[in-house]
């Protein structure tokens, strides 16, 4: 079927709007009205082909808010209606180890992602959620509480799950001293999970500006990691790192502030990173890595959220404005997370 | 009390025969007569002050055997005649939680090093094992089992315990697949280890002469890391990685070769080591490190090499040919370890 989207040509050109041809609806597949799009860094990286040459046109969005418009017959998990979301997977093999596990991210024969991959089950490439509509495999679409504010959940599917995977595979819990660095879409929704899991969070940042945003939005204490005085009273101090910087940096005098064999998480820097071994031979420290989360996690953590009321800050943009977005975005310049109301697509 | 010793005196001065003063024996401290000394990489960065200006004269040293020639009176744990060892510590603080939990090596106040240390509680300087005789607190001897090689025991005290101890810390068992990176000293008794633990044993090396010759000391495989072919066929199939490099190196060759949530240990490289953030993130890889083990799990590796009887690969000097065998472990010729027989000094 045919529907309108915005839509990345090349990686010169601005998005702008396009008929894609959706899949028909399979028997196990819901058709989803889509209400509300994140913006995720992503998105850029992938349009602007930073990312390696993608398969254009690309539409892009991998947090996606929408009800229900029809069902495939097999489909059982979901009715006509429902207030769904989908994140950044909408297929994987579901017979290896990760699958098996419930870590779908992590699938052996490699997830499809919800925008420029190819689909390995009917074929083509995939378009993501700047467009009227999508249909997904009943598997990877999550259940969205109704008690929260919708178009600010979109965010949670994509920056939410990769800051909550990690801070409950580590195992965080109240009372532990947990370092979230670097305050952006990520670093925001890292902030309020470890608080809301009852630990007791610092904001580790350059910026003091940044520092006073993170206390608002929940964090205990603020470190600022330019201030060696700073750095060195929290030495030897933390339970848990959540590393949410996006560009190369250098690890080393993040990975002091550890206690014996704890880790640090890096959720954001694919870049190479600076690391000396010796920081982490004196403690039996640890350098870690986590990605997304799996969806019986993701469904966890939407649960969480409608329980404990807890959803992204964000601005609302209409997709006529994505360009602009992104170009904001490239200078940090919103707090956190830009949503598309898919209302002016239509 | 006076004793003889071989100490450097100067970064530039080659190490030579000393005089240097011994503490008297208090309560709870062993005089041991040192039958022989290992010599360690440490021993020449500490010597030449390539870690920083040492407390000159340095008596190097930190793999000692011998017997005990006295006790002080409150000494329990040894008697006259026991064949002893003694290893990278001499003091701790005893009292912190790691200390508690028998991870001296991680002591938050600090351990004693068994050389160029500044004594805790004593006052001075510790002068190590190229030496007559040392005294030492029994909880830092350890028993040395009689029914093997004892001359080819005293590496075990730092090359052994430092490859022993991420090995049963990550729980290293029966049909994991275990890669060891690097066949030096510590290499070759991370092979030796971890097939007696009952691993499928790859040695990870750039040589293919050195690949045969930890087929001899018990690899099952070779892999040359230099072989993309070979190193893509090992993608994403191993359990363990133990990394003896010494030098600065890139890490991320490597990497790819763990499992999902697996851990890559560095026990040879405190210099900045190459990372790449994706490559941790796409299989929730870790990287960490290891500092030598605890005096309790260091008995627990001597009591499993007299039960397996596994020693070092050794070549025996006199102590007048300490530092031609200095110019030699620079250059890595020496398969795998130099044993100073101390009844040279005598």
């Amino acid at each position: 079927m045919s529907t309108k989207a915005y839509a990345a040509f090349a990686a010169t050109e601005d998005l702008k709007p396009h008929i894609i041809e959706r899949r028909n609806l399979d028997a196990f597949d819901v058709f989803i009205d889509i209400d509300y799009c994140g913006v995720c860094h992503s998105d850029i990286h992938t349009a602007r082909a930073e990312w390696g040459v993608p398969n254009y046109p690309v539409v892009p969005g991998h947090e996606i808010i929408g009800r229900v418009l029809e069902v495939g017959p097999n489909v059982t998990k979901f009715k006509v209606g429902d207030l769904v979301g989908v994140g950044c997977m909408v297929e994987s093999c579901q017979h290896c180890h990760s699958c098996d596990e419930g870590l779908e991210q992590y699938c052996e024969n490699g997830f499809t992602g919800t925008y420029n991959s190819k689909r390995s089950k009917f074929g083509g490439v995939t378009y993501g959620g700047y467009s009227e509509n999508i249909v997904v495999n009943e598997d990877f679409v999550l259940t969205i509480p109704e008690n929260i504010d919708v178009k600010a959940a979109a965010p949670l599917l994509c920056a939410g799950i990769t800051t909550w995977s990690p801070l409950r595979h580590w195992n965080v819990k109240a009372g532990d001293k947990v370092g979230v660095i670097g305050l952006g879409g990520l670093g925001h929704m890292g902030v309020k999970f470890a608080k809301a899991m009852g630990a007791h969070v610092v904001m580790i940042t350059t910026s003091a500006k940044k520092g006073e945003d993170a206390k608002l939005l929940g964090a205990d204490e603020v470190l600022i990691s330019t201030d060696p005085k700073q750095m060195e009273q929290h030495n030897y101090s933390f339970d848990f790192l959540l590393n949410t910087i996006p560009v190369k940096h250098d690890l080393n005098p993040y990975l002091g502030l550890l206690k014996l064999d704890k880790t640090m998480c890096i959720v954001g820097a694919i870049e190479p990173i600076d690391l000396h071994g010796g920081i982490l031979i004196n403690k039996r420290r640890n350098v870690a890595g986590s990605l997304i989360g799996g969806i019986k996690e993701t469904q966890e953590m939407l649960d969480f959220c409608g329980k404990h009321n807890i959803v992204s800050e964000v601005e609302m943009i209409d997709i006529q404005n994505i360009n602009q977005a992104y170009e904001r975005m490239i200078k940090s310049d919103v707090k956190y997370r830009f949503v598309i109301d898919m209302k002016s697509l239509k």
